[in-house]
């Protein structure tokens, strides 16, 4: 409980500290009238120009939140994948981590998330600066944007980021799966969409270190990806396997409940990824713009494919049939790998790209068997192993000129970063005694144990004795990357 | 069978009825062709302008349809959460009567409900009006729109007012689960979206009394969620409780079949409600216009985060464990809050407001089953206590000068048509016998008795032996409001 | 594991192929650069007007990409209606198909199928032509388009239509469910989407010798249902029923082991249809055109209502009792056959257009019952039969002026290739002797014998048993055209 009670207290103390009689004054249309006034002050003079931006300005913005709804479609693909591919008993937890993911992840990425990651002119430049938290109250900035092509509300700009945050945050659930206490969760997931990811962010897209050396990343194959990823491996290492995943040196498949939540979940992915990549062209009403918008679009949808493909290949002449969690894994990997790269490469490229993802991806899952680290449902592999990929391809494959050694440096940063700051997270709530679940719970299912409650009707959970009637898969099957 | 041959009956009369000879001439693309005469002849003397313009109108009614498809998509999230939340042996009941809220809605809505809803200058101004059936054969008006910034093609228009019909009428799907007879459940819904809910949504969107009076609800947290509630609350009395809900004077749990499902229709839910909020400002192509759409769409993401973190602190306080369907009622809370205002409220506000719904969702829970009223998925604590809060919190934290006496009574005058009429209706299908099923076939679930088929096979609904094996959840747990 | 090894070797001479020093110069961004060079050539005479025709541009390209997402998105659809519709021992098998088809689809339309679809005006006219493979090594043009409206980034047009080619291919998945080899499946997917297809799509919508006819279908009720359902038809035929689906001569019901997940996929599929027909407007930023685009979404909304409603109502008529998969069944019928003509009915005419999808479809259901033929999703009804009707409808409804002959003969081609084409692939695959698995591994499951792996935990699987606890439908019943 005291988890809870400390979540209580922050939420609280949030809303004391809002709780201004300015509330009222700080008008949320405020931006809006000066607007108005921008647009009222141009006709005299210079009508059709200043009718154009306009136009412009609410072209990109449109584009921009539909694409930040895209993204925050993800957080379903996550769930649905993350839950299918994991026991029956835990899955009232995994669909719970989700949606705390995105709400905590919003209410944190709201009060100091997004002023770390956008720190502003004066802050920035560096490895860490802070430019939120406006007049003391809020991080959203209520300053009107200035009309005109490219530039976007604030609050537009803060949706999109947030949907980003929340996505770095939701692909650690399953590299933790099925033994992390529900109350560590809840800190984590708040650490790391206030804090880590948010801070490494700013290297590249606030302005700072990463950003003067060079480094490309067009929409975070590194820095959301591979963050997650490595956050998720560091988790995955600190709590050790689940019982029964390694026994006595060898590997014992634990497949997942439902497989058609976890191939919903990737066709959910695949379609919000739609958001995540064209929308981070963040620039639509230009005919250039929208053209590398668009191939964004395409090479979104060659890569995948590709990856796919190659994934069930490898998986089908490694484990004799063909494997559809492997395809599944495939798809992601290629999806991931594409995400630093989709604005500057062409549509052969974006297919190559993807192959080597659905190769890497399953080479990745027999290497994680073969070290006897438990990581669920593939986050690794997927997210911290493709997205690497996906930085160094674009100095391979891209035509804007990055060097492969920024690339190598700057994902070494944002890996170590998201490694290292996790690894001593965990390890302070390993000491504490709150990380994991007792060996009962864990037997008994997080679902009963951490939330008294089953997700599907007891009958149901007790038809699935996973461990004596396994099909004999090898380890690495029914493991898909989130 | 009786209830459907009084559908046919009134299918075939409508057809009939509209079956003239004038089909080929009345054309479709009249609309069209009108206004590229309109567009021909301005180019002459002002080009530059009515150009604009003309990409103004591009702008804003391809925005309205992107939204108009993101509410149709609610219907997928209400099914799946309905359906989560209910027992097993009653899925193919609760599916269909989904997918019949949208199909029988779009027909009753198209034929008498879009006429009353938008009377038309000529008609409307008080509380009732009927405008529609142009020509005595259509509703949708085949004029074409003028072209300009925030005109809307009546196609476009009938498109976004449909989906928001249907969706008050699914609210009360939830409600009334397990143990309506299925022709009853059609006769309540054809009534909903035919009658009911245009007539109150004319008195303020279509310029009636309401509207007169000042009543503020930006996009319906009362208009359409508490009207949804609070006629989901009058099923709900008038049908009593399923069978072995309360047992000598006792609230027993009777926890959903599937979580999973549940989980994923909160989750598209949200994102459906992209289109509900921001497609509501109905202007995309100006400046203003589209910041205020963004302000929208960004307190439609705080709001619902912070209902489902304080629904989840208050459950765990109370339950002692941290209860999933708490915090999916708390996300759906805070959109209900924010429905009405998120178009005038700040960042922070939207925080505050979600906030509350969160908390006052779980008290509406335990309301209901002290009072011993049986709503299956917390229809009235979500859509109707946290509607009419929505329509109280205009007033508070609006901007605009909403006043605390009109917005209350307002929300009387609206949950009060909404409980009355359909408490009337409910009552009259109960005298004629056919509003619920035997308890022999409430036993058996409505999937067997009233559509001979399962929705999963007997073996599975079998392994679903709910009573003898539950959980020991309070009666308040595993429930949310739809 | 020779489809395996085969595909293996397509997939490695295609990189082969591709894999040459060109890759870097060939440039993704040079359309946009040339693109940026048309602006900058333009401000200087005419800017005003340079100006608009850009934002046209962005308005039309960025609309195509969002439709051609929600189409993508039908993927999940078809795949979430097939899996449902199907028994749980087969599941994997489904699910896997439907991954394929997008997978598999998009690469070989990429290499093969868009050359073949849009030959160019070089090549187009007659039945056969391709004009893809531009400089010898890519089948998407590297040419910018011209600003203005109406025109296209050719990567957008790619996306748009890959997304049709693989929806075309997953209309089969589901007619041949539960006993084809899944290497045989991924041959015919190949073929589909790389040839049978495009060639045909060609016929109409690349200028080939259906559009000089005159053969109206305007987003392929015809084109794409028709040829997928009537392909689907073939094969169903030559790989004969299911074991136990027809016992001497006596039709027995093989329901499908989730109704949640088929209901589900029905709602998915209706919303990504808003992306099939609006989209195939193809112009988005005149006023016309906008207007014939939301039209389209009205139609495209009323025809799958009363197509519900009716396809109920015969069902409650012929079955006694209101039969879930004849309601969604109903849904996808009105859909397809309003696809060929909703640019050119009245809303009146949309939904009798539906309505009689809906009477369509049942009828279809009970004809292949009669005829001994299973199709265990009804692609055929839905897809074949309606999307003739659709093609029909065209002629009957529609104000444009087709011809009834024209829109039969058309039809007539189209069908007689799909199935012909189709029949002779199938039977092929059959003589090899790699068509359909052996009856043990069919009774096994194709989860268990092709993937060696399951959906779902051993023991739920052995609670569906499906035969001997039947509810004792009629065959027609649980089936669902896909």
């Amino acid at each position: 409980m005291s988890p809870a009670l400390g979540f209580l207290s922050i939420c609280f103390l949030s809303v004391a500290l809002f709780a201004t009689p300015a509330w009222a004054d700080d008008a949320p249309a405020a931006g809006a009238e000066e607007t108005v006034v921008v647009v009222e002050e141009a006709p005299a003079d210079e009508a059709a120009v200043s009718r154009s931006d306009e136009l412009a300005y609410a072209i990109d913005n449109m584009m921009l939140m539909i694409c930040a709804v895209l993204v925050l479609f993800m957080q379903a693909g996550f769930a649905m994948l993350e839950a299918g591919l994991n026991s029956g008993k835990n899955t009232v937890n995994i669909l719970f981590k989700n949606v705390m993911d995105l709400s905590v992840g919003v209410l944190l990425f709201f009060v100091v998330g997004f002023g770390l990651m956008y720190p502003g002119d004066d802050f920035a430049g560096g490895l860490f600066g802070f430019g939120g938290w406006h007049e003391g109250t809020m991080t959203i900035s209520d300053e009107a944007a200035a009309i005109g092509p490219g530039n976007f509300s604030p609050q537009v700009d803060f949706l999109f980021q947030v949907a980003f945050a929340a996505t770095a945050a939701t692909i650690v659930s399953g590299a933790v799966a099925g033994r992390m206490r529900f109350g560590a969760y809840l800190v984590y997931s708040a650490f790391l969409t206030g804090l880590i990811y948010p801070i490494s962010g700013m290297w590249t897209w606030g302005g700072g270190v990463l950003a003067a050396m060079g480094f490309a990343d067009f929409a975070g194959s590194v820095i959301v990806h591979a963050v997650g990823g490595f956050a998720g491996l560091a988790g995955a290492i600190v709590l050790g396997p689940r019982l029964g995943r390694f026994i006595n040196g060898k590997s014992r498949p634990m497949p997942g409940h439902n497989l058609t939540f976890a191939a919903l979940g990737v066709f959910i992915l695949w379609v919000g990824w739609y958001g995540f990549n064209p929308g981070s062209q963040l620039a639509f009403s230009t005919a250039a713009d929208i053209n590398a918008t668009v191939l964004v679009a395409t090479n979104t949808t060659l890569a995948p494919a590709a990856g796919s493909v190659l994934a069930m290949l490898v998986g089908w002449l490694l484990f004799k049939k063909p494997d559809l969690t492997m395809a599944l894994n495939g798809a992601l990997a290629g999806l991931v790998g594409i995400t630093a790269n989709c604005n500057q490469v062409s549509n052969i490229s974006a297919v190559a790209i993807g192959a080597v993802a659905g190769i890497l991806v399953v080479a990745g899952i027999v290497l994680l068997d073969k070290l006897r680290i438990d990581d669920p449902v593939g986050a690794w592999p997927v997210h911290g192993l493709c997205g690497v990929w996906g930085g160094m391809a674009t100095a391979i494959f891209g035509t804007d000129g990055a060097s492969l050694g920024v690339q190598a440096l700057g994902s070494l940063m944002l890996c170590g970063w998201a490694f290292g700051t996790m690894f001593v997270l965990f390890s302070v709530l390993k000491v504490l005694g709150i990380l994991r679940v007792s060996a009962e719970d864990e037997q008994a299912g997080l679902d009963l144990s951490e939330h008294g409650m089953h997700a599907y009707p007891p009958g149901v959970i007790a038809a699935e004795t996973f461990s004596s009637t396994s099909v004999g898969a090898p380890a690495s099957k029914e493991t898909v990357g989130v």
